[in-house]
Formats: C-alpha cells, sequence, structure tokens
C-alpha cells in the first residue's frame, strides 16, 4: 500500500494516565514489548510519512519518547516532531496546529487526529477513512453499537432506545486543514470536546462516517492492556 | 452471602451459536476448562437455590447439558428444570413462563432472566439487582458508555450525542412474576425484543436500574472468549 499524498497525522498522547494506576504514563506502558504509543505509530508507517507526523506529548514525558520509544522504532522515527499538550485535549490539538501553521499547508492537505493509545487501527481504516475525507473534507471511522443501549429521560426515569440509530466513534479522525483550523481557532475554550469531528461539527462542517474496526479499541484501563495484548499473541 | 428469598432464575441459552463459527453451540465451549452456561449457572449458586432454577435450552441441546455441564456442576444442579427454547428469544422466555405457570407462584414472586453467555456476572450485581426488583417490581443492571456516541439522522447526515445520556443494559434482569406474565401475554409475536425490559415497559411497567459492571461480559465472539478467559487466568 503507497503512502498517502499530501496526508498529515496528528498523534494526541497528552494523558496522565491516572485511570491505569500505574508509575508510567500509559502511553508508555508495554504491549508485546514495545510502548504502547510506538505501536500506534508504527501502525502508520506504511501510510504517512514520518516528516507528516506530530506527536503530542506532556513536555515532561518527551524524554520518555526519546528512551522509550525512538529505541524500538525505526530510524525515520526521529524526522516525527514532538509537540507540548496542554491542560486539555483541546488544548493539545491547538498546539499541534499551531506547529502546523508555521508549515504553511495548503487548505486541502488532509490532517488526521489519532489517539495514542489506538495502536491497533488497521491499514484498512487508516486507508478508507483517509480517502473518504478526501472526497468529503472530514470522515471518522465508526461501528454498529453492541450492546442494548437505554437512554436516561428528563423525568428520572429511562427507556429502551433503537442502537440501530446509534454508533461508536473511532479515531483517526481526518479533516481538510482549512476546516480543522477554523474550528479550532474559533472554539469556545469552555467547551468540553472528546471528539474533535464535534469541535469540526460545531462550525457547521459536515462529517461523514467510514467504516472503523471493533479491534480498534482504545487503551484506557489495565484490562483494556490485556485485552490488546491478545491480537499481538496472534 | 445467604440465598435471595423467594426468587427465580431463567437462563437464555437458546441461541444457535452461528456467530462463533464453532461446530459446538457456543454456550458449551469451554471457558477455564468448563462450558461456558455451567460458568454462569456456578456464578448464581450461592444466591439462588438449583430447586428454583430453569435453562432454556434448543432441545437438540438437552444431551449436551447433561454430558457437559452437569459432570463439572454440584450435584444440586440435577435439580435445575431443562426447557425447550423457542424459534425467537421470545418464544424461548414465554416457553419458561409456560413452565412457571405450572408452579402456581405468588405475583410478588422475583424472576430473573440472564442469558446463558454472560457468566462473569458478579455477586454484588445479582444481590442488588434482585434487592432493587423487590421494592420497584423491575430493575436491570446497567454501565456507563465508555466510546463516544453519534446518532445517525434521518437526512442521511449523523451528529456527536452526549454519551452520558446513555448506558449499557445487562442482565439479570428481574422482575415481579406477575409483570413478566402480563407483558409476555400480550407481547406481539411480530415485535422483535431484544430485551426484557423493553418488553415489560411496553407495557407501561417502569424498570428501574442498578450498578452493572463492565466486566458482565456478554460472550459472543471468538474474541470475547478470549477476553472472558482473561478473568478466569487471576
Amino acid at each position: 500500500m503507497p503512502q498517502l499524498p499530501n496526508a498529515w497525522l496528528i498523534i494526541v498522547a497528552g494523558g496522565s494516565g491516572q485511570r491505569m494506576g500505574a508509575e508510567v504514563p500509559k502511553q508508555f506502558l508495554p504491549l508485546a514489548d514495545k510502548p504502547i504509543l510506538a505501536r500506534t505509530v508504527e501502525a502508520f508507517l506504511a501510510h504517512i510519512s514520518t516528516k507528516q507526523m506530530l506527536v503530542v506529548l506532556p513536555q515532561a514525558h518527551f524524554e520518555a519518547w526519546i528512551s522509550l520509544c525512538l529505541p524500538v522504532l525505526p530510524d525515520s522515527c526521529r524526522d516525527i516532531r514532538l509537540v507540548a499538550g496542554g491542560d486539555t485535549r483541546s488544548q493539545s490539538v491547538l498546539n499541534a496546529l499551531d506547529t502546523l501553521a508555521e508549515l504553511q499547508l495548503s487548505p486541502e492537505t488532509l490532517v488526521g487526529i489519532h489517539d495514542g493509545v489506538r495502536p491497533m487501527v488497521s491499514p484498512l481504516v487508516i486507508e478508507s477513512t483517509y480517502s473518504l475525507a478526501a472526497q468529503t473534507g472530514a470522515a471518522i471511522p465508526v461501528v454498529p453499537i453492541v450492546p442494548t443501549l437505554r437512554e436516561y429521560l428528563t423525568n428520572g426515569s429511562s427507556q429502551t432506545v433503537d442502537r440501530s440509530r446509534f454508533c461508536e466513534v473511532q479515531t483517526p479522525q481526518v479533516f481538510r486543514y482549512d476546516w480543522l483550523v477554523d474550528a479550532y481557532k474559533r472554539l469556545n475554550p469552555e467547551t468540553l470536546a472528546t471528539d474533535d469531528a464535534g469541535v469540526v461539527e460545531l462550525e457547521g462542517y459536515e462529517v461523514t462516517l467510514s467504516e472503523g474496526s471493533h479491534q480498534n479499541l482504545k487503551i484506557t484501563t489495565p484490562h483494556d492492556l490485556r485485552v490488546a495484548s491478545l491480537y499481538y499473541e496472534g
């Protein structure tokens, strides 16, 4: 699979990892002998040039990137730009966009934003999401909801809802560069955005959906890490 | 923990297990050396008398219950009533209710309905759900939604929704016997119900929510089975 033309990637790994109960920030915990974050970078190496990748980390973790991730990655990964994260996820993305601003990217450049703790993203999910975004301006991978869902009602009760009306959102979330910059520039700092698609559509841009994969797990608990390890055992 | 008074349990294990891609129906696949269905029964032994348990299975699988499950369970499990399942989940529950009809249960008897492939239900989830149902008439365990959710709109687009408005539904779902009988008696056979709470609330009964557990996994794919095995490795 050839590398995607004109495609950039921001990997956001700013979390403090407190939910993991580990001393090491969660993105550096080993997954089949390599830090999770290194596994995440690996997943994109066939698709995106390392010259067009940014990793957003708390400044305190730059040293961990250098000492734990770089030694297990190809030499080309020394080209990956490190960006200091902010206090919130939105601020971390803004900091990455500040770095991109110096590079004079064309408006239609595609910029993906991916969770640093989502290493099992497949080539198919990467390719199809960037391809769809190239056509539509914004694309995100989704998967169907497996469990039965209920909705809380304002009167304190709840009711069954049709789960086929909903889907689960994953990353990479891929956007035209100009849409992403415009949406983040206007974002109210008070808005708590869990999801870049939510930020972009707040500004009226339409986000389209590509097919994700249930294997594209986000590792946020020790249990998730054990589940993820199953895939690498083969 | 003492056994729950006046509590019955219907374990529904009627699925053909086609999603597992295995010759053996999925509820008989081994989980830490015992069939999944035997593990599910084990989870309730401290709480419900085996004289008050029913297992609903396709008639063709009765022999598998006898040869695979009974030998790894306490002798008391020979008291568990076997009920032949129907073509649909609703028909399987109706068949179990037909069996209960012969026993002249009091209206306020609590009847739980549990997935045969949900063996990791905890004592706390069982106790709290039956206890809440004893107070309210109907209770089901739920857990918060972890991933970001989107909703499909009728115009073909989609939008981010606030996941805190929703929860994921598990089992056991526990109801007053008279409510359950009333709701299933009136159920339109065309209605596709994935969830007994949905059936009961169709008739206007209110269902209350207890605290479930993310460990209370429903095993429906080979991957789920591997994940479940992690818990038994300890």
